[in-house]
């Protein structure tokens, strides 16, 4: 079997990350690299990635102009996490008849927030024989797909919590901005009400995908506002100091409400000096589970991880859209990619 | 759509908490139920699960007979952990055109242990239009399918390190009795040289859908002796005090070696006064992950959890013998089960 041909459409800090990994990954090959943004078009990929050799791709401006000399099994898009943004993006691809796993927050389950893109998209994949799947570690696995794989030893069920607990101090300086850490209260209240600060996108998907996987019909999912998680004490780390009183992070809930009983909650808390990081999940049922990952799941590691072991269950699966309640148990892909392919 | 049609095959302890819940359970009837023990065959289900009332169904002494007045969907199989003595039952339901769910501990990953007989059930199931699963909470969830997807999450994998610890304690006196609680330790090696104690029987199994799912070709599984876990004090339940030296309940440990490295070592303990009770699941790897669930999931719940979570699945699934690992993600079933059921 040749080598799985990758397009990576998405040149920003996660599309990076996932294009590292695949070029030193067994039985794939990048073959084209797409981002809109003028200033890497044309670029070698080697550049924008910032290694010290040429990959001998350049940057295309569109899936169209990627695939002009070559052909491609799936492309890997990381572009935004708004469905409305970046449908016209993966709607270009599927059009080539190329599967796509996007990291888009909201295709991770796109039913209840965007059921018209959802259909289009599905229709659309079907039309080219192609499939689509939105994923990455979160939404995509810790909030959702594990919670639902959990509920399997349950005979009974009353409530799930998932909790997420990220100690922001030890990640990157661009997400310790974009949870606003070292702002006043007043700014980051400011790049809130500015959608300069988003918080979390994808807890009201992981909400609806944990529901439709048990059928539950919601009245309602209610996604509070993002606020600010203040320093009780100066808090450090590698880069950045925050002096008491000043935003450390954020934190953000989301409920679901099904017959006037909060039957789902998830709580996400990114934050500098956070003293516990954790993934935990709790079900309220028969039997009750309480289940703890410590610490948590790193985001950017397990994004790659999700996003890549997801290649070859992506290429086996028939033409349409997905998301991962739907897809074979999930599983890493520590070989050749090539061993995962079904062979018909 | 109609009632989901269930016969209950084996009436054991397990086959009788999967009937006392079915009995229970939106959108399914029991529709026959089979024993080969001559003293249940004739007599009506509730009184063989101590019910205080008549069920209207009698317990018939094979699939053949329990059919004759009913069609059936699926079975519920739970009669041995050993493929080889559950084999002709399961072909007998497959050659129904039946559906077959069976806590057969071997059955849960046939392909190592028994490849032939698996490749003679899928032959049988694909020429029935059935579909045939092995599962339970463990093997089947907990030491396996759970591992599994949470390697979905990393990019790169060492190694896999699952362990299971119960509190005997807490458990129903015949489970104390299997695992030896309260004999000497003379008398405890008698047993397992007589079989009469066997410990855990899936841990080979769960080593090698583990090993499947990653694509890890093992050079082989240790499964090691069962070995008694001695009271280092006087220990005791609502059933039964342990003296100290006397036997508590039981170990075992399980390793997958793959080039001359231990890759998955599976460690289960069952034993009365169990200090903490948990299942725990570490991977060291990119990154690595802690995973626990505190206390571990009750063994019967679990097993009739997980049993009764797959109907929908395998029902849902195209003919042929399955493994979880080859299932769609798992999950509860807490509405009425035809909400689970694909309707094309």
């Amino acid at each position: 079997m040749e080598k799985v041909k990758v397009i990576s459409y998405g040149m920003g800090a996660v599309g990076g990350f996932i294009a590292k990994f695949l070029l030193e990954k067994e039985g794939v090959e990048i073959v084209g690299a797409v981002d809109v943004a003028k200033d890497k078009v044309g670029k070698d990929l080697g550049e924008v990635l910032d290694l010290k050799r040429k990959v001998g791709i350049k940057i295309s401006e569109s899936i169209e102009s990627a695939l002009q000399k070559t052909k491609a099994d799936i492309a890997i898009h990381t572009t935004s996490s708004f469905l409305k943004d970046t449908y016209p993006q993966i709607a270009s691809i599927l059009k080539q008849g190329v599967n796509v796993i996007s990291t888009c927050e909201e295709l991770s389950y796109p039913y209840g927030s965007e059921p018209k893109l959802a259909e289009q998209l599905d229709a659309l994949a079907k039309k080219h024989d192609a499939t689509v799947l939105g994923t990455g570690i979160n939404p995509g696995f810790l909030m959702d797909t594990l919670a639902i794989t959990l509920t399997s030893a349950c005979e009974k069920i009353e409530r799930i919590e998932v909790t997420r607990v990220m100690n922001a101090g030890t990640r990157r300086v661009p997400f310790q901005k974009k949870i606003g850490a070292g702002l006043t209260v007043e700014e980051f209240q400011k790049k809130i009400s500015e959608k300069n600060i988003t918080g979390h996108v994808g807890l009201e998907q992981s909400i609806s995908m944990i529901a439709s996987a048990l059928a539950w019909k919601l009245d309602k999912i209610v996604v509070q506002s993002v606020e600010p998680v203040i320093a009780k004490k100066t808090v450090e780390s590698k880069d950045i100091k925050v002096n008491a009183g000043k935003v450390a992070g954020l934190k953000q809930k989301a409920k679901g409400i099904m017959e006037n009983r909060e039957v789902i909650n998830l709580d996400f808390q990114a934050y500098i000096g956070a003293e516990e990081e954790y993934d935990s999940i709790t079900i309220k049922g028969v039997p009750n589970i309480n289940q703890k990952i410590q610490p948590c799941v790193h985001g950017d590691i397990g994004t790659v991880a999700v996003v890549v072991n997801a290649i070859p269950r992506v290429i086996n699966a028939p033409a349409g859209l997905y998301t991962m309640k739907d897809m074979p148990v999930p599983s890493a892909t520590p070989e050749d990619i090539r061993k995962y392919i079904k062979t018909v």
